[in-house]
């Protein structure tokens, strides 16, 4: 192993470019460093040749697998020091700038396009409360299946991730106990140090408003809250042996039906326990919701807003109606989006390019492509990340996250 | 009396003007036939002059009061078939192009300026199910009081109604029985032989999806159909006496709890009962249910969609809004547009400028501007009328709305 | 003839309605005052017109006529003062605010809504620079035809002229002295004491930039400035005698190659000699040019933009297309919309609902509707005041014009 | 060398996935095969380890670089057969469909997420008429260089290049003669034989009409075509000895005045030589000209159209605005997107997530990423098919293109 100042001098002296890897199993490289300065990249395919050497040398180029502990990671933080240097030299104006913006004003999506993006958050929306291996098998339903599965999705770039709980009792179920929810959450908190814990109070359309606000008990740090009543027509697979608790297919068709009183009483309970949240758009009507929760003080900037496209009976998935929503967001507000099925992928990139923050996952989609189904929620986020280098958008790291979002930098704990 | 031929002869030879006027209570001014050709026109003081005189004579110009049976009819028959002969000329593209088209493309919105937009079918929402008296008097609650209020309205040339009965026996609360429903839309056509029928399925929030559905059993021409649940919050002020069913102000949170399958069957029901649906859109998201109906044979072409603005939870009540409803139409729509309170004004003349329809009248809106209160819901169809004649809308009579609705052109009995 | 105590008393103590008409032809009636209020209706033109009848009785309505320095005038101001007291108290808040705002902001436009819009300013485009009495015999030509015909329109409403002077040497061609301009706006402001004198310096296509400039140095107000190149293909009609300079018909394919610098130039001139400048927006890519000007500090706010819809090469004149305009409009702009021929009126409308202003005029549209040329430049504006008050929307005084631009107080003498 | 029997079969028995990479230079990793079908892919980092040889081991992979003329092309195509099969199973609905679509249609927009986009053309715009080497040394100004660099370009994705030629005698200006038109074309076809050649018209500002239509009588496939007369300004960089044809820095203040006339003689002389018109538009007015050359029968469809964005003076480079470019195009059109500087990447991106088509190269944008130059034309190619393929949307082959746009088939020859 070479000492810092050794890695660190022989790759300046020899080689062209600096290739930075992350060290964790799927050692994606990360940046590039070379004679035009430093960038972040979307390079997958070195993966492979990383697994067994800290130094892979190519042609006119040093690959390097961080780990940490090693002087691997010092020569990073140097890089990242350069980088920082690099930044206030080309993108002084960026780093002063606040994360959100107005997304819809030309002369504030120019200025950006021109300075650069804010660092990209992305969520992972690991499981959903509707489907489970019936639908996919890789959809994690157990505490067990949920932190690990987070765990890949966190490694592969994820810095929040929003959950859905199950009742071990019957895991086609909602959990309804903070028991079971504040287990999920500790686990998952073991196997991701910091990454930002974002919980359902959507829950299944059956649960009454006390058992959806079951999770909040068990202290996420952020929890999702929907702005209007709800209403939807779909068939849920067969659940079949060996599959625990099988059951036949269903037909749902369903109304939750919310009210501006219940909706007050969650972000209330939100605030007094001192839980961001992530308020849910269906359509512009929410902004409504979103008008009488600033005016009753039930919320703090920024605002962290989600457009959730595709479900019935939402905006049709489109970026005309997208635009439409963004329109209507409050001053301050950082912009998060999620789609379903075949749109999460065209529609996350959209927000990419645009500036926003995304979630992806198996909730909203379990399909790669057309035809294959993702092999894991860490497939759906490296995907994100490799599109997001490849956009020149920086992925943010959960430090950044919590400071975008004015979330406490201390992650919770269980 | 003169006969036709002298009224017609002296006209011309005497006049420079011919002024034609409704001869119902309000003698409406609504035409005018100079050396320029025949248009009609928004003038509003004249009526008084018209009461007792079948012609009144001003300097350079004829004013006739028509009455059905005289010869002032034919006259105006006469100069209507000018009309129609000028139309052949200036307007023959207008007169073969159906009543719908698409509102959003450019071309054919400038098309149908230069042509001439299709007649304003001008509905009356004479009282609606959530405010009575208590906000203002002149809202029509029982049977007599509506047909008494749409009579007026019908005169000053609404060609629809959109009622909502009320039960007598406590007259803050909708209709629950066929038998109520039935004597109000048989008054009603007693006094208006012509006007299009349109009774509410919406009713009141307390109400169950039977009780909403007893006005179709009383045999409507168009009913409403609401395409999403619906969530609100707001105060109905102390109701005192002398009104009768006196009551104490009520804070209202509600949500109406609509499912796939309640609209479903709704729209079965008036299917089966040759009723035509108004469809009511509140916000994008109803385009999910309106590609479901459609899908499922239950909506006939061309449909009748309306764009519900300023309701808690529908889009904000915008110009920009309106067309991103309007962007998600399906093909053959005639679209109609209400909006409550200081928006009806503002959005119903933006609809009639666009080539939509209007609805107006006192459940949407009890203002007829700032600070002073709408006397009845004439007085604000007449504003309707004559916005239209000052933007060279014609208005359509009952027939030309049945033909352009498919409405059946024999008007219901009760 | 009754005193001005006897009249008011009479007809308080007598009447329902006190019904005010304009004296002329057609007697239209403005303004009616009842036991909930005085307000406008459709119908301005009181100033000049009401010549010889005093008294118009008819049953429950008094009507009355107004002649200047009658005790009638007087009865209309105790009116307007009852008026402004009750804009006193309902429209406080509208007061307080400045009259432009974010025309695309749902917030800024529901709020305008319910405190009621600024005052309209009318702009008459009186006649153009590049077609005659050849198609339509009421454009003027000459400084005393266009003095007259502005007169009448400012007796009608408007608040602002926009003029293009003639050769009189040649009608059919602009002016290229700042002599014959002088005399052309000498003579309007004879006519018209408060009006707002705009003159163009778009000009016609074959004119130079030195020519173009010969209006500036005659001192108007305001002065039109062109935002880009334009090009456009079109007949002009054959002019023939008994007018004078005839000419045989035209076929007109031109482009105005503006660049950045003229545009400079212009608007340097503009503001050393303290024009404002009036800025024509054809397309969005006009935005470049106003945050030019406003980066090289060659503008004064409030900005004073016209969107000028229905011409080769401009987006076309539709609502959609006006909104996109509008959202690349800088803070603290006043909104003033034209568009040509069948589109004058509904897009005039739309800006009239939506709290902008508007022109109207010969200059852009020659007929009142379809078939039917327009008698004056007057009739259009009357239309236009209409259809203000029958939006509750006020019309401005050259005094509030000029306020709310920013425009000296004192009118231009020359 | 492994036949390719014996490829295929050890790399189906031994490995769980199989890599393809283009063979040339960059050696671009372009798609996988494992146990759940084909689908291209976005691996670029795979590049070095492929260079010597043609089969690379990694553990559970075969990656194979093929060569024109080895087995490996001979493997590529029967997995591109199987591609096809997979297409014909999972994308019917895809094939069915004609390549053009109404973008703004939500519907349409939809059912092409769901289906599958038709593929990609991408084409370069190797180098333009305004700036060379002064601004990036890797600019292509002499036929070789043109040549060399579309080589690249072609390699690694475009199927369409957009040229400039240039004055052998003074390289910083446009070819004005046909001779060294087709001079270029020639060397471009040599190297590139399928590429659809595009050629400019519009050239420089400086040049006459004539002098711009020289580039039509070389016989170029498809030519670009202006809409609108074009005003900017800006500073062009000093060019430097050693480069040839040194001059100071210059300040551009132009106006490019097209009228009607000349563009219908631009259109016309396409369509008697057989060039397919690309139109160029800038802002919404360009919509006018469409209208014009299609009622003059000067335009086939599917109509190409590209629009134009970051120009002075077109509308601001924002997605909303693209959307309303979008929304005035006739039917049947296929969308081309370029803008310019660091909106070339969002807004490629946005066009490919779109189901439009893109244009990249340096002409547009000489950066990779902020403060650091592209290489070469084609390492914007090879960025914007990394993005197609993560965006899983498939890149067309010259052939797919020449059928979608309608051009022979047969590549043009010099």
């Amino acid at each position: 192993m070479l000492s810092f100042d050794e890695a660190y001098t022989a790759a300046i002296a020899t080689f062209k470019f600096l290739v930075l890897c992350s060290y964790e199993k799927k050692r994606l490289p990360v940046a590039v460093m070379d004679g035009q300065g430093f960038r972040t990249i979307s390079l997958v395919g070195l993966r492979q040749p990383c697994i067994h050497v800290e130094f892979f040398a190519v042609p006119n180029a040093l690959v390097l697998a961080h780990r940490p502990g090693s002087v691997l990671v010092e020569l990073i933080s140097v890089l990242t020091g350069k980088r920082s240097q690099v930044s206030e030299r080309e993108g002084s104006k960026s780093s002063q700038q606040p994360a959100w913006f107005n997304y819809t004003d030309s002369h504030e999506f120019m200025e950006r396009v021109r300075v650069g993006m804010p660092p990209l958050i992305i969520c992972v929306a690991c499981n959903g409360g509707i489907q489970g291996k019936e639908a996919s098998e890789v959809i994690p339903e157990t505490a067990d299946e949920i932190a690990e599965s987070v765990h890949a999705a966190y490694e592969a770039g994820a810095v929040m991730v929003h959950i859905h709980a199950r009742d071990p009792k019957n895991l086609t179920l909602g959990a309804r106990e903070t028991a079971t929810w504040r287990e999920v959450l500790r686990k998952v908190r073991q196997h991701c140090p910091e990454i930002i814990i974002n919980a359902t109070t959507g829950a299944s359309p059956a649960m009454s408003m006390e058992e959806r606000s079951s999770s909040l008990a068990a202290g996420p740090e952020l929890a999702s809250l929907n702005l209007a009543p709800d209403m939807s027509k779909f068939r849920l697979k067969e659940r079949r042996p060996p599959l625990l608790f099988p059951r036949p297919p269903l037909e749902i068709d369903e109304c939750t039906p919310y009210t501006y009183g219940q909706i007050h009483q969650f972000a209330a309970e939100m605030k007094q326990r001192g839980i961001k949240p992530e308020l849910e758009v269906y359509h512009p009507g929410c902004a409504w919701v979103i008008d009488y929760l600033i005016e009753n003080h039930l919320l703090e900037k920024p605002y962290w807003i989600q457009t959730v496209m595709g479900y019935q009976t939402g905006s049709f998935p489109t970026v005309d109606n997208i635009l439409q929503l963004l329109k209507e967001f409050p001053d301050q507000t950082l912009w998060l989006c999620s789609a379903i099925g075949a749109f999460q992928l065209p529609l996350t990139t959209f927000a990419t390019l645009m500036g926003g923050h995304v979630r992806v996952g198996l909730e909203d989609n379990v399909y790669f492509s057309r035809g294959r189904k993702a092999v894991s929620n860490a497939e759906l986020v490296q995907r994100t990340v490799r599109i997001a280098h490849e956009l020149n958008r920086p992925v943010a790291t959960p430090a950044q996250a919590r400071e975008m979002l004015g979330v406490r930098s201390e992650p919770s704990q269980y």
